[in-house]
């Protein structure tokens, strides 16, 4: 096995991508020694049975001591209270990076506290599955997936090709990313997705007691599809829509307006707009389809 | 194998539904002859080269007499038409149903125009792809699907069940329901999904050149479910749409509240009302999760 990238890495918060992280780092040999962070003992204790760190730490200030690599993996919404009791004991020359879906929020949140010689490179490894917690982490999660870095100008080369490598050699691939484009990209990818996701299911849930249950009888149709994004980590959703709050509203309301409009079409009968709509659908399901073909 | 449920039945549109019963009752013995119609004699040449009829016939008034079993399955906006075509030449005792996903409309359109004599069962098989065509068929297609009837007061009984019979053979789980409820269930758990789908895909497809770019680069968070949906036949949805318009409005009204709700939320940073309303979310998904299971 090559030598570690890495000689010591931190993960602070170990849920399904902090866990994956682990185990990737692992089964490839990119990291000589993981400390396991967590907010609760109990995750820890599942940590050191499921054996996947080397060691455990509650503090994380302390697991970050003498550590060249420190990964943030809790929901965006602690980062800054993370950041803060990490920053005085973070090692010179260690590289500070992020998993947040998030970017803009993450550089204003922990940036202004990233002592001097520490590098900062936020990044967002876009892979997850509807499953949470340190259990439903596997080492494959990274494999084929998309994972984009949001550097400051000014970021050191040397740090930013090292942490590219780790991610590469984890299966992802990787690219570079303006944190404002960033934001609106997700915006429309992930998190309008989700946020939709969440609203329909809600929609259900509140129709009258016989009309729910059938709800669920034939889901099948369609509404499953939803459910399934739908069951992801409550707090992580929680902080991205409220740490993604402008580029969220913005393809929000382009969305409803469209909403708007396919139901003014509905209501006067108007076939053609709808036939162009479902058109464009069909364009984009083929032309994703070329895309991951080509 | 056992004997045959009908003699002789006209299957008029032969897409992915017409196309998968004809497979699905030839793999069964479910029906002595099978008629194949269709628009064009494009389809009913592919129909041929597939060897999945006994007979094909362009003419909907031909293709039906002498047949004790006349399945539509053109999208539900061709109906009236069709039935107009075919009602004169149907014979006495034959059984009429359709495949359509509204059946307050097909009730409408079909019902006033269906000699005495002729039970009239209108029918609605929950199962599809988003592919098209009768090449898109396959014999177990209604595999562990619910088949909804809607049957109106006075329909007879062993018509009914010799239909009931036919899907169940054809592996569905068949239940009856009131049209009125029907349109309203299908409109929360099919149409208002495909609706939401197809408008995000419109949504993404307006935007600026380069963000449209990294939709199709960054599709997998979630987006990529959506566009599955999308990709359904715009025919059969257009005409779904414009068919079941009260019933799609009204769940389309309320679901535009939630969404309103959710936006202010987000805007307002209202963290109770995001948690709630994910976790929502994750119930009913663990709801259609046990229910399957059970």
């Amino acid at each position: 096995m090559a030598e570690p990238l890495f000689q010591r890495a931190a993960l602070i918060g170990f849920g399904l991508i902090g866990s994956s992280i682990a185990r990737a780092a692992r089964a490839h040999g990119l990291i000589g020694e993981i400390i396991a962070n967590a907010r609760t003992e109990a995750t820890l204790a599942k940590v050191r049975e499921l054996g996947i760190a080397d060691r455990t730490e509650i503090d994380p200030a302390k697991a970050v001591v003498g550590a060249d690599l420190v990964v943030l993996c809790t929901p965006v919404g602690a980062l800054a209270d993370v950041a803060a009791r990490i920053a005085p004991h973070l090692a010179r020359g260690a590289t500070l990076t992020d998993v947040g879906s998030t970017k803009q929020s993450v550089i204003r949140d922990v940036g202004p506290l990233v002592p001097d010689g520490v590098h900062f490179i936020p990044a967002h490894p876009m892979a997850g599955t509807e499953f949470s917690g340190p259990e439903a982490g596997f080492a494959e999660l990274f494999q084929g997936r998309w994972v984009l870095f949001t550097p400051l100008p000014g970021t050191d080369d040397a740090a930013l090709d090292r942490l590219d490598a780790l991610w590469r050699r984890m299966g992802a691939m990787t690219a570079r990313m303006e944190p404002g484009h960033h934001d609106r990209v997700c915006a429309i990818v992930s998190h309008l997705p989700h946020l939709i996701a969440f609203t329909i299911c809600n929609t259900a849930d509140q129709l009258e007691e016989q009309a729910k249950d059938q709800v669920l009888d034939f889901a099948a149709s369609g509404f499953r599809d939803f459910t399934r994004i739908a069951a992801s980590d409550p707090d992580m959703w929680r902080d991205v829509f409220l740490n993604n709050r402008e580029a969220l509203l913005e393809m929000l309301a382009r969305f409803t307006e469209d909403v708007q409009a396919m139901a003014r079409a509905v209501r006067w009968g108007d076939a053609g707009y709808i036939e162009e709509s479902i058109a464009r659908g069909r364009k984009i399901r083929r032309a994703l389809i070329e895309k991951k073909q080509a």
